[in-house]
């Protein structure tokens, strides 16, 4: 299982992709890597560590797309980023999979174009992780696209229950449509239209609202790019404002330091739930191939788990699966 | 001051309204109450309490619109109902507001149908208040409007930024847009449509994220009603997932049970913010005239609060600058 690991991408680079992509060697056995941005860059980088010479390569891939630069320029003009290196060999059949943690836009162009569109998709999409009270569920799509065709809807549903199945363990993933109200006749024309696609798919349980996400009402969250990019970014936030509000509780309250440390403590460890870093990121669902995107902010531990996460999507053919499932 | 009091409505009534609207009383002294339902009903009620009897008036409306039923329906056939006969005496100038926590979509189309709309608004909405470390600030549209024109993205930032200014005593309110990106170019057509609009504000801050709310970034968070309804509910969900996170927290860790009880209670005092109950509701903006939705779970205190907002609101002219500010 050979993974490709953008060096050039996100934040943190060369520091972080380099460390969490050394940091998976040691978690799975079977695992190589290969590092692709500026050589001389890598190999400095990684000359700061120990680490197993035989399972680590690098490819120089000497131009760099910056987070802010417009993903279809980028693609074109830079043949030589990390990006474009490491999904032109995915699609050659010399990695199994490319991770970064780069220009989403870019990332999900370059990924389109290079390695296709799995048979009967019509577009892509971004999912997510989304922290409940039973675990991480799964919304789809997370901002990829802001308009989605009602087929659209049941696809990301049926992509999501893949991956959801075949990479999270959740048994038997229930579909649910993101909406103002329960019943089928609730939501815009185009959401009522996407219920009926939905209604296709056997394990769809039909609209759910804004409050049944966190208690795990279902395991699959189907909504356009618009609500999903809102809704992923304002749960990220919660526990920053939560702090604040808890910290504010602690100082009206009359208990002591050590008490109010040790309910902050616990309080971490409670929201620790929502932590992105224990996921790490997630393979674009609908492209043939396994290439995924992280946070750019991920530190190594982020880019640890998305390295093991990748070779989990392989070995479990979940394209295939995908495919099996739209026919 | 008279408020109308719709005493056949939500979840809880004739119990919660009439229990609510007679705690009213006692704040504010130039404030007069009718209660609007079945007489016999409503009086019973009121025979269970001590009150002002000079400030208190029953107006018999046998007919009860119940929370499921169609709105349009509703209004158009229960002539006799609270939400017609009380939504008709503020039109005739019998009553200074009216307040509800029946059936929204019925209020909606009541409000829009019976007392008009201000001069120049394209759709009235609901507006919520919402939680952030800041305390509460506004998200207009909250499940109202699913589909908006770019116009009025901008008729709710004004009508939002005078009800923040003149109810919520919130001095210079920042309007913002919710989209996917902080750029211009970011979002659909008709969010840049809408950033075009909203431009011509002088309080607008642009675009914000998902992130942004609970820092309290804007005063007022501009969004269709799906994205508002989403988050609306999301976040009412929050202290009971977060309950749930901390006590399996607590269990995991040593902290002896007096210790966790004074966890919970901290934790309970810091997400008190959350509560709708301190606000219980908000008119609906954009018609001409003080008509007020409530949760329909709302509890006597809520309602009191929304009596006591519907005072405001009356007493602050809100109308007459909203109508000022669209010219």
């Amino acid at each position: 299982m050979i993974i490709a690991v953008d060096a050039a991408g996100g934040d943190h680079y060369p520091h972080h992709p380099v460390e969490g992509a050394l940091l998976a060697l040691e978690e799975n056995d079977s695992i190589q890597i290969i590092l692709l941005g500026p050589e001389e860059m890598v190999r400095e980088e990684l000359e700061k560590h120990d680490y197993d010479k035989q399972r680590v390569h690098i490819q120089n891939a000497p131009e760099i797309i910056e987070m802010s630069e417009s993903p279809s320029q980028a693609v074109k003009g830079k043949k030589k980023s990390s990006i474009v290196m490491g999904l032109s060999m995915h699609a050659a059949g010399k990695c199994d999979a490319f991770i970064s943690t780069g220009n989403t836009g870019a990332l999900l162009a370059a990924s389109t174009f290079i390695l296709g569109k799995l048979e009967g998709i019509i577009r892509p999409t971004i999912a997510t992780y989304y922290p409940t009270v039973k675990g991480f569920r799964l919304l789809v799509d997370a901002g990829a696209n802001l308009e989605l065709k009602p087929e659209m809807f049941a696809q990301f549903g049926t992509m999501g229950s893949v991956y959801s199945r075949e990479v999270m363990g959740i048994d038997e993933p229930k579909v649910a449509l993101l909406n103002v109200g329960e019943e089928r006749e609730k939501g815009t024309e185009c959401l009522r239209k996407a219920f009926d696609e939905l209604s296709k798919l056997s394990n769809f349980i039909g609209n759910v609202e804004g409050r049944d996400i966190l208690p795990g009402k279902a395991d699959v969250y189907v909504c356009d790019g618009l609500v999903g990019n809102l809704l992923l970014k304002f749960g990220e936030s919660i526990p920053d404002a939560l702090k604040v509000l808890v910290q504010s509780a602690v100082k009206k309250s009359n208990i002591d330091p050590e008490q109010a440390k040790q309910l902050l403590y616990i309080l971490n460890s409670a929201v620790s739930e929502f932590n992105y870093e224990n996921v790490g990121g997630i393979p674009f669902l609908g492209v043939a191939g396994v290439s995924m995107v992280g946070h750019g902010g991920s530190n190594p531990t982020a880019i640890k788990n998305m390295v093991l996460n990748a070779a989990t999507c392989s070995e479990a053919n979940v394209n295939d699966k995908i495919v099996a499932s739209l026919n």
